[in-house]
């Protein structure tokens, strides 16, 4: 979902420039602004010009978009376990229960010039789309498609065709447009329209800047000062999370939200990679109390650690991003045992689904490989 | 002191071919294999091919190699702040005492093409030898030397030319050689011969192969297997160190002695470098207890701590090795202050300087920037 200089994305393919920008990153936030919703027709043109970077509840089309209609077995969410992006619709479609809903596409980690490919299937095609780049579907939609080939992509099955890949709206649009499918028991990941969902949003806006986006900026920095001014606004929000979370069990208070959603998908590749691979190393995750808490607290719910391939979360980001690590060569590191030991964050209280419950298993086929994450 | 494929060292200059070999790191353990010692007349040749790689007490002098007289004020000791086989010497001829005997010249922390240079003096002369590059003081002696330009190195002020930069040897000549030098309460680095002196050599010989020398083979790696052979090797000796530092104050038990500085230089690399740079990250040293515990003490000893500059360490490397790191990039991290933090190594009793006494007060010019290790 990352530009690069190119306007590929740092998790779409690599161009002979790579990743790194003179003068700091600036990340492409223009996507395919198409949404599926609940009812087309009462969905009205905006009047800005494309759509916000954290994403809308409710609201409309970005000019030129178009709605489709939800719809069961109608979409395939293709979704790559190495992208933190990705990873944010993997983990809601899991708490809502939307799986007989939308189908997924899991390419693997790495991408090749071309795009993310589905090197996992058997005879490298996704068994749904029969496709083997992800680009292809995104031609089949538009032929001259100019931007990054990036995860998440919500495919049309019957034309193959890309509908959006614009992920800040593709899990708020799971949580309040796809309501008809949402399993018995879903959370409320959006709070009511007022002061507290307005609260969250605030927070999502600064987590994007700061963290989700901050690491790589402090990553793809091409000059020592770039780097110093991102690697600064890193850590003060960290600081921030850090305090913030010292009371509050979630980001939110007592329940789960998509504010955590958004967190966790940043801090469970924070010490895998973007400390060492970004230089994102004031203190490891694992020395920061309340949010290595956090992160565990999260990561041990179902829904969320289910979903985590630490093993091909590193291999993504350090065989792609050559110009940062020109060997390829995958750490072996860090002991990820930690991501299971006690984190006490029950005694802050909470409900971490609310009215609703936790997801059941895992569906089958949906499973992380057992030795990617040996943490079950 | 580390060659690249070129026979240069990683901390001598960079050649076009970078630091990282195909197949596995492979360290050049060939220098000048001169001595300076009390009585040049008795020292034999021996047999052998070349030095030990940690070096020998008394002992004898490699084939073609020759004797020196100690002598004080006809020495000076090359040896930049951010090489960690330099910061031996310059911590052991501390805790002996020998500021007044071998003068100190600096080399900054990152070397050109031809090699390390005095950037950081006047003028980038130093003010006794009057060269700019390191190189010069080797050509001096030898007009076509054809290995690394290395620090640390000793030079004979009167001809200005390089006398040895075998870095095992100098420190152990510094114990046992220039005793007629050493201060008042200089502890005895090295224990007498028996079975203790021979347990300590099997310990450095471990700790030089595994450790020291070990980071270096992960992070010079040019295949993922090499890699992950050199990370296992070094966890392994990791994990023996830990233990047996949990009931031992020091490697040798009650008193600090070689081992113990030839370790710690290592160790106060790890996380600021080795950790990131080097993906020797299976942990931060800051969380491997006994280990971390042991640094800590160590580092708030005279003559240890106040020899490190940790800004220069980072540059060093992170700068010096661009097909490790292209941009150069030099992270901000790690946070140090966990330095300064109490250790509680005292419950295990011991005796830092034996029956010797803690150095005094660094001396005047030779104080590392406060503001480059802001932990005094």
């Amino acid at each position: 979902m990352d530009k690069d200089s190119t306007g590929q994305g740092s998790d779409a393919a690599a161009s002979p420039k790579g990743y790194i920008e003179e003068g700091g990153y600036d990340r492409d936030t223009n996507y395919i602004g198409d949404r599926i919703v609940a009812d087309p027709g009462a969905v009205r043109a905006l009047p800005t010009e494309g759509p916000a970077r954290v994403g809308r509840v409710g609201g409309g089309l970005a000019e030129g978009a178009e709605a489709w209609p939800v719809e069961a077995g109608r979409y395939r969410l293709v979704a790559a376990r190495a992208c933190p992006w990705a990873n944010r619709a993997i983990i809601v479609r899991r708490l809502l229960g939307l799986e007989d809903a939308i189908s997924l596409g899991l390419p693997g980690p790495v991408h090749d010039e071309r795009s993310w490919t589905f090197d996992l299937d058997e005879g490298g095609t996704d068994p749904v789309l029969g496709t083997h780049w992800l680009q292809e579907n995104y031609v089949e939609r538009f032929p001259d498609y100019p931007r990054g080939i990036t995860v998440p992509a919500l495919v049309d099955v019957p034309t193959g065709g890309v509908v959006t890949n614009d992920y800040p709206q593709i899990t708020l649009d799971f949580s309040t447009e796809w309501t008809a499918f949402h399993r018995d028991g879903a959370p409320q990941l959006i709070p009511d329209a007022g002061p507290e969902r307005d609260e969250m949003f605030e927070v999502i806006e600064r987590v994007f800047t700061e963290v989700n986006n901050g690491v790589y900026r402090c990553g793809f920095a091409g000059e020592q000062e770039s780097y110093g001014e991102a690697y600064d606004r890193l850590w003060t929000a960290m600081d921030w999370l850090e305090e913030r979370l010292t009371t509050r069990r979630f980001l939110m208070g007592a329940t789960i939200t998509e504010a955590d959603v958004r967190l966790f998908t940043t801090l469970a590749r924070f010490d895998p990679v973007y400390h060492g691979h970004f230089k994102a190393n004031r203190q490891k995750l694992a020395e920061m109390p309340a949010l290595w808490a956090y992160a565990r607290d999260l990561f041990q719910t179902p829904g969320f650690g289910d979903t985590i391939d630490f093993d091909q979360i590193k291999h993504h980001y350090y065989e792609v991003h050559r110009d940062v690590n020109p060997t390829g060569i995958v750490p072996k590191g860090p002991d990820l045992n930690g991501w299971m030991s006690a984190h006490r964050r029950e005694e802050l209280g909470g409900r971490p689904f609310g009215d609703g419950t936790a997801p059941g298993p895992v569906r089958e086929g949906e499973a992380v490989d057992p030795e990617h994450t040996p943490l079950r």
